[in-house]
């Protein structure tokens, strides 16, 4: 870095913003906001090279991008609409200013894609690799919060979009970055986009009990929330939304448990299916993928027969199956 | 790590608390917190292995609440009490569980002293170094927030406590850890509480119009709340809280450029000595080391003669001075 600490947070005050709320922003000890009496969601989530990421498959626009993208994705999961952040970069001395500006621009432009305000944070060195650190607030919007411990028996598994398409986005550019196109799979693993459109229509028809955003694969996220609720769950392969692409190629296990999918996963009662069916006439795509069930652990049938499950997700410490 | 990330998010859990605000704390997506109406702080602040600390002068427990520390301090310069944080870390190859865990027991003791809440965060690996990063929000309690920006020439510099302590505290750690007692300075180092109940008599009695915790050094921490006020300040060294042990030696240096003292340092109006005297009465330690000026810089004089100003403080990048 060829700026002191002090030059570099000097200039990348600019990228701070303003709005009628916000009495301080960057440039002081913390920002002072505004806040209307309400609920409101917290949460802080980081992306670490190496181990989230390769500089090699996704600049720096792409990964500041992403990093505002997956924190947007929980407060959404939450039922809440994001509304501020702050930021915590560790640059590596072989960084440039302009690197560290271009990610400030990927940031700049996921936050005005949700109307959300950067308003702080910390810049430091490191002696070892790259990483971002998104911590952010949003207000709850839903009637009442979606907490992965409100699904109930009974209740049908909804999900958005189509699974594994960010995951086969990066074994594309593990094959050769240079080699490939950009195609959507590509553009989806490098811009995890959280689909907004039709989290509004899920939150306006008042649609589910339990959220979650899908980030290290449907079936060990749904793990998570079934276990949340003291509840079980049967899926249904052929009604998870795999790319065509993926199941030509007997790639459907990348939509079970590739991760970073950013799509939601939600329990919703059986007498909401009409609203539901409302919203997809929309152009909206929602698949029913499954059921909630009295018995613990998640289930996957192709048509009668079980499906035994290995691969479940993504994690990321030593250990993990 | 001998867990997988699962399982250490499940052990962490634990350190989580509740009160009646906290709807929804650790275990989802996000944390859900019911929020009265008013001004609230947000800070985010990190410490990385071999740029801030390192684990040889200070072990896990010291650095869990060093992290904690520091946000409270910026949360309370800005005339704010804390009430939440989340926090991300870094977790190398070679940690242990252990060490994670004695982490957080560091951080749970120092959220304790301040009613803070821990409402959760992120836990990632890391092929490098370790890193924690704190994020807060706090409530205002002063009439107005305090802003590195509301100086105003004509105005008083005080500060809390003595200057350079945690400075000298490293610097004996340096010559080697081992051969050391323990003494006020290591302490001071590697637990930097903020001075709470100075800050309570400050706040209760409306002394202050500007305030920043001293992180960086005196000179330079003064020189950035001049700057945010467009205004300038003259300091005399006698009465700079320098502790006698320092002055011995000849390690003045420390107490203006030493940095890493956490405590707080701020302009407040001349018709406020009186009130500055009487909390001083009651016990608690405050200097008035220099007064606020039109003509813009930090100047230090020595009796009538002012002393040139070299090293200001410490910066992390490279090419800080």
């Amino acid at each position: 870095m060829e700026l002191s600490e002090n030059e570099l947070i000097r200039k990348l005050r600019r990228f701070g913003r303003k709005s009628g709320a916000v009495i301080r922003g960057i440039g002081d000890d913390g920002a002072v906001v505004n806040v209307q009496q309400g609920q409101y969601v917290l949460v802080q989530d980081a992306l670490v090279e190496h181990i989230h990421f390769e500089f090699a498959f996704a600049g720096p626009y792409d990964v500041g991008k992403k990093a505002v993208y997956v924190n947007v994705s929980d407060i959404l999961a939450m039922g809440a609409e994001p509304l501020y952040f702050l930021v915590t970069i560790g640059v590596p001395e072989r960084f440039s200013y302009r690197d560290v500006q271009i990610l400030y621009k990927g940031m700049d432009r996921a936050a005005r894609e949700f109307h959300l305000l950067l308003l702080g944070g910390d810049t430091v060195a490191t002696k070892g690799d790259f990483f971002i650190d998104v911590s952010m607030v949003g207000k709850v919007l839903a009637r009442k919060y979606f907490g992965r411990n409100k699904a109930k028996s009974g209740d049908l598994i909804g999900v958005t979009g189509y699974l594994g398409e960010s995951a086969y986005g990066l074994r594309l550019l593990q094959k050769g970055p240079l080699a490939q196109p950009v195609n959507r799979y590509i553009k989806r693993y490098q811009s995890p986009r959280p689909p907004f459109d039709v989290w509004k229509e899920l939150v306006k028809n008042d649609i589910t009990d339990a959220m979650m955003d899908i980030s290290d694969g449907l079936i060990i996220d749904l793990e998570r929330m079934m276990a949340e609720s003291k509840t079980g769950a049967r899926l249904y392969l052929e009604d998870i939304p795999i790319p065509p692409a993926l199941k030509k190629q007997g790639l459907q296990a990348l939509a079970l448990s590739g991760g970073e999918d950013y799509q939601f996963l939600f329990a919703f009662p059986r007498n909401k299916v009409p609203a539901v069916d409302k919203i997809r006439k929309k152009g909206f795509m929602i698949s029913i993928i499954g059921e909630v069930v009295r018995q613990r652990g998640v289930r996957l049938f192709d048509g009668e027969r079980e499906i035994k499950l290995r691969t479940k997700g993504y994690e990321h410490f030593g250990t993990a199956q």
